[in-house]
């Protein structure tokens, strides 16, 4: 009898504890790793047939080839689901799917170890525990965003578009950020100055009772992100594009994130500036309850109830 | 008895078929990760202390303690040399070492493992054996250097003056120069269309007797590089840094690259114009025998011997 | 009897063979340029007002005066095209129609020769007849595009939105896309990286059912890419204009050039990187056809049948 | 007996008045041509070698092969000259040579012609009378530079260090520079704000007894800003390379210019503001006199009694 | 009995000869100062909440508390207006309002006086009488924009969205319009050059009948400017935000200005090339008649007489 | 008997609380105003001829005529300085003198207060006691810098060689840099990302020996730099400018700012990450020893004991 969850790695599904990559991965080596996350609601992966298509956009534009269908890889991914979800803690957790793939192993190192050169990609999905406690607090305070020196990187280098994983550039700036505040996140600027998104989350304001997002140009266009632009046209509110800066932040009515793990979270203040009149703002409370509606559960309240089991439990 | 060369990983000195990273360290998650080669020459590395001493100045940049002085990781790499040269399949083969450090494993990922989050940098050294056969020919008759629409990533998003593994850009920057020729490299421009260097290696040109460089400010400044400035100033012949774009490169009298792994490589051709009369120039040959007699081998002959070698063997 | 075309040059009808430019004429000495290129069908010229528009909005903007009214100079083309379309090889081959208007005699270079400086521009229009046989493979195989590393020349240089003869950057472009790919086409970026167009045609393609354009910031508004906007309108298909990277174009649906000689090309792949589902694309087809209608022949037939005709004389 | 001066023109030399360019020629459709200019002193080329130099530098970077060697084209050039100075209006007049090399024949447009598509590049050399007359004036009073808001063409689209004839946006700079002052010049400033050349000549300043230059990356290596480089060298001032700016040029001791026809011109103002203490400047007079007794005649005075020579002559 | 007009600084009403500031205040040591101007229609300010809006949100993202609400602020506005109205010299005249607050007096500096420093901001209203004759002539014959060298600053240094006094650059621009014409006012463009605003006014052109504006990212997003907006809406003419260039506006079918002062200006010409038809224009002529509708005065008569008035009175 | 310090304003000397700006002077409502800082040592003014030369720079470039020359605006400042020192609060403390020129009245406001326009500068001179205890403990403990998102005005806005007062950019990234920590500065970005200044000093930090500093590109060429230069050149200690970025100074053996008021201050930190091995470094006490003998006292002794005096005082 075995509890531990699995990972699926290059065709097998392999105990977590035993699946490792190699130190010469060209995911380790080079950061050319392409990735998505997906999330269960009631222990159903929601919307996976979107993430799946963006990992393929992915893996067309850096001309990897993994030998898996979208509709094979959407097999895989179920059935590991089903079978860790078995294993939560609590039936109200949820489950994170990773999916990644790097091009493979890097043979010059590999070569060292006696082994062939594989020059396959390297595929893997694995899955995480809701980490609730994380997000709880800020679902109610609204998180605190800074915009650091450290610029995003642009498209002509490698595209945002993507969801890729050679991301030194977030890792920095979100040093820098919790130089200004040790729960705070930063909010990257492109090369002109332009609002682009977090390390882990697009970035959406409101402005006159319209959502507005930076353009889809240099951000990862987000599932969640998605979600909001469809469910704002269902509740009549209007959605635009267009280059913001950190005036217009400061000065929105509301701002909030959009992300697959907790959906959407109230921003509180940018760079120290309070944003609107205070979390959560109304905008931000419709979309959360339209979502809520549509995914069939509280979203803001499996957060908070799921962090006060687990600070319990400790 | 053991004929597996061994990686030191996190403390320990591991055989290799035993060394893994966790799916969900940093190194694989971020591409946070910040890395060295050095090389051997008879068995003893060559410049180990300027390779950590860099390797320090990017952990200072990225914030990581790595819990080591400059001194001890200097040991185990010593140590780590001198047990897998005795594993090298020829007494003339040679080895190369790397060092990586991520930022240590991703706790949110790792806690569905069970395990608790280790948020400590993960240090590694591990060795490869140089392969000649990449080499040889490129080193008789230049490699073909193709300027890529893919740009390098500036210094205010990551510092090139780090030695990371974030290479996305590299991976892409590769496959365009690929469809150009499938043996060339690519050379990425800044984003003002500098000349920077190519994936693995510094570029440096001859123009009117000197050798010319683009400046540190968007380059690794590479071991093999300062090794090529020393050499130059010994042998009399000019060195100067400056801003340089395609044209001076194809009108130059020659041009090389330089890197830990092979020292110096001609170039033959830029966008498959012709660099000069003919690889190698005569400012070539005489920094590599000035370099062949610093470390008292010939640098050209290892390699086309060590090719030949494995050419018969297989 | 004389078989030869006519050329406009200056206010005078002259055989194509006593039609000569000055090697000091400005547009030869300075590339200070402006141009059109309009064709027929069925041997009269397609939207020749709009083209004549396009033409004096670049005269404008260069400070050109011709002495010329649009309503002159299409009197001039249409008697022109006449003339020329007469001598056609073949009743179903059609002709090309030129404009260029030059700043005139480079004055300080034509006085060696002994002439008075004339400093009004030069002012010339000629045909060509239809290469039939150049587009018709790429009519049914789709046309292979690649981003070089030479960038287009900025707005704030001279606009791209006057069609000009300062073209060095369109030469080495294409220069290098054959590097690729010798049937291929440079589709440049701009100083950001965006998508632009290639040196003869505007670049289109299809996402999500919608025909995507970069803007008129940095392109030629072409007049069939106009075309096409308007087609696109009667057959209810979308169109917007965004700015679009490389990873745009390798997810698109399909992608096609516009350009008024052959109307309309299909995209095959763009780096190498397939697009789409294989050439000509559903939306292609329907605009190619509604194209045909509305000019009153099969366009696509007529390069075909052209290009054969042409095959089989020679 | 023919008093008209030839042109080398496609391996032939030519009566001036019989020498042209086909309307589809590469140089006037694409304004892909490269070219230099020389001029005598005493009817003989002043660093033709130089000259040459740097045109087969333009002519690798844009891969056209002329056919002809560097002696070769040397060798025509002077028969042209010897011809051509023959028939100089007066002893102490001087010609200026011009070379320029096209990309050939434009063929889809030539073929409309009947004619065969020529596909090797087009190469003229022709003469012309110094134009003393328009110098004259300027060399006392010194000249009026203007910063247009039209920006010079940076070295990713086309590299300045060829010298090229798509020069439109020289064109429009020079517009914009005389709507300020009818007998102005534009100084482009690069896309950064720093100062690059005029559309004929380098720009040098005087700091401190310093001669400063904008940095060769984005102009023309003048060969007369080399003769000043080695005639200060020789006069013991010091020369250095340094981006500048308005604010340095408007504070200079002194600015002039350097180019093949006149030697050197020295500047009055930049947008208005007077540049240093009136013209000409300390340094420029003893460069101007360095230079006469270089070749052998007072630059000045040549300019001087030549334009008087032909005032007195209309 | 006090002819003298009044003016607010902080919190108290002052005779307009004893309002000064210190000469250590922070408006004047920094130019940290953020502003707004309003204006009466028939002695009634028009649009002050609009003005104060945007006057609070320049505070909050120049995190400048000045302890007064916009109520408050208000409230002294219409009192100070109400008074100063009363010493027109005619009763067709009209106020101009300023508001400025700046960061305060500097401390180190207001220290050398003996005083304390004050840290809370410097909070000034003050009027001035509409100076008719600086625009009657121009609203007849149109004014002469021109596009300096110097470009506008980016929001990534400052943003335009917020109406401020650091302006240097527009001193510098309108010095080197006025150069080309004395009378002409600066254009500015972007660092990308891109049209931006003059330091006066909004930028506006008619193409094909539709209104088109630089978007609102850099620029001043002005009350005038959202009038046109709205006026064009109730009028059925179209309104487009777009990136435009020179090329454009000297295209355009019109072009005219906005701003609070003289609601709207026509353009005649742009860099000396005439815009349109003459001024003033068809759309400006409709938009003005409606300002003129909704402000119930003629306001393009209230200039014309008012500089009539003061011209006789002189 | 007036205790009060005088200020000079427009021609006249004047007690301090006398000396007022209109609040329609273009320094208040253009920020249009350059300006200078020159302080005492043993109450003589050290190198005003540098900073009065440096001023004169910027009225030209400004193109604003004070009509005095730098010869009386000196002798107006030594006139102020002996009459203001006189009343200093203890013998051993010391003046800044700040000399700043505006654009003069801005007529359109002034009008409305019935004056007449003045349209010449306002030229200023005024006095401060050097305030010892703002820096006393920073001379100690170092000071932390920090890199906003903000970023530095470039040179094409408005030139960073001048000294103005345009400074909002420097306003608000102290803003950010005091998130960080109260007590930080900001060290600002270029728009490339290269360190530039802090809004009060240059910065300069010591590499292998070498002091090195950002470029006079872009900004102010301090006299206290000046002076680090000639010192260095007489300790010995090669001084270079290059394009820094925050790789090199968290690299830096040390880093210091230069400036008038309090010569030199060691830099601690940068974003956190401490610089060097603790502050004073050795370059620092070695230039500045030498600086103090240079001006015959000790300066961090004249700081030291300043602010303690001071603090007992209070």
């Amino acid at each position: 009898m075995n509890p531990e969850p699995l990972v699926y790695l290059n065709g097998r599904f392999t105990p977590a504890s035993q699946a490792h990559l190699a130190i010469y991965d060209a995911g380790i080596v080079l950061g050319a790793t392409v990735t998505e996350m997906t999330r269960t609601f009631r222990h159903r992966l929601w919307r996976l047939d979107d993430h799946l298509a963006r990992l393929y956009r992915a893996l067309r534009y850096t001309r990897m080839e993994i030998g898996l269908s979208p509709q094979e890889l959407a097999a895989v991914s179920h059935e590991l689901v089903k079978r860790n979800a078995a294993l939560l803690p609590h039936p109200e957790d949820e489950l994170g799917l990773i999916h990644f793939v790097t091009a493979g192993e890097f043979p010059t190192y590999a070569g060292s170890a006696g082994g062939g050169a594989r020059t396959t990609p390297t595929v893997c999905a694995h899955t995480f525990v809701m980490p609730w406690e994380l997000w709880a607090e800020k679902m109610r305070t609204g998180i605190h965003l800074v915009t650091p020196s450290i610029r995003h990187v642009p498209p002509q280098c490698y595209d945002p578009k993507m969801k890729y994983r050679s991301r030194m550039h977030y890792f920095l700036a979100d040093q820098e950020a919790r130089l200004v505040d040790p729960s705070a996140a930063a909010l990257l600027l492109d090369l002109d100055g332009n609002l682009t998104e977090t390390s882990g989350a697009n970035f959406l304001m409101v402005e006159r009772g319209t959502i507005v997002s930076p353009p889809e140009r240099n951000i990862l266009p987000g599932i969640s992100r998605a979600t909001v632009i469809e469910l704002a046209a269902r509740l009549g509110i209007p959605f635009a594009e267009r280059d913001l800066q950190v005036f217009n932040a400061v000065n929105a009515d509301e701002a909030f994130l959009s992300t697959t793990p907790y959906c959407l979270m109230p921003v509180a203040r940018l760079n120290g500036i309070p944003i609107g009149g205070g979390v959560p703002g109304p905008i931000f409370r419709r979309l959360l309850d339209a979502w809520s509606e549509e995914v069939g559960l509280d979203i803001g309240a499996q957060i908070e109830q799921g962090a006060l089991r687990r600070t319990v439990r400790h």
